[in-house]
């Protein structure tokens, strides 16, 4: 039973859900400088993916591949960042980031580096439609 | 065939090889300030884990995993940090790190935060020791 799970309100806040995955609530992170997935799984009081048990470790794994994939095709970056780190919001969740030689942060990794900068509307709607589609999953805001 | 796999120099020169997981060489980073292991599976011209076969994909999660449980046994950390980001060194590799809430980054992610700190060698030695021992690897060098 999972139905003390909820999102983190500082993750709510700052992102857009795109939708659920069999595991994993889907979100775009709200900063226009990286195109930027957040897979949270949906499973309560976890911090850590060794808290998944083995088979929905495997789910995981195959939700961050699927996203990976999705994200460099849509946006044809020059490398993918994936991350689990939760130093701040302790809710299990891992980074999908999307990077550019030529990005706000570009070598480094992108946490502290950059303002936040707000998405042109329509370039945040075609991204959310191209993950939702990737994803098949249904967009819920848009 | 991968017999034209090779360590990166830069993680090489940076690191001390603990051996060889059925995937991947794992490595100490040798910086005190966090006992950090890295991961990298021996497959030449990788740079992205969705680069790697489905099965070895399996393999890296469950090398993560117990990389992982074993750093937290040791260390008794109060978070693990899981990341591949390979923006700087492109051969693909995976960071494992147990952060502290008293280190020298916290909250935030370790690179380009506190200058490399050498071991103490009986330190440096027990937790080479400790992790060869719960990873089941013959150490190669200590």
């Amino acid at each position: 039973m999972n139905s003390d799970w909820s999102l983190d309100p500082q993750l709510a806040a700052e992102c857009t859900v795109l939708g659920d995955l069999p595991l994993s609530r889907a979100l775009l992170n709200n900063d226009a400088n990286y195109p930027w997935v957040i897979l949270v799984p949906r499973r309560a009081g976890m911090t850590e993916l060794i808290d998944l048990p083995e088979h929905e470790r495997a789910t995981l794994t195959k939700e961050i591949n699927d996203t990976s994939r999705a994200l460099k095709a849509i946006s044809k970056c020059d490398k993918l960042n994936v991350a689990a780190l939760g130093n701040v919001v302790s809710q299990l969740h891992v980074h999908i980031i999307a990077r550019f030689r030529t990005d706000a942060a570009w070598p480094n990794p992108v946490w502290g580096k950059a303002p936040r900068k707000d998405y042109e509307p329509n370039a945040r709607k075609r991204l959310i439609m191209g993950l939702s589609e990737r994803l098949q999953i249904e967009p819920v805001q848009g």
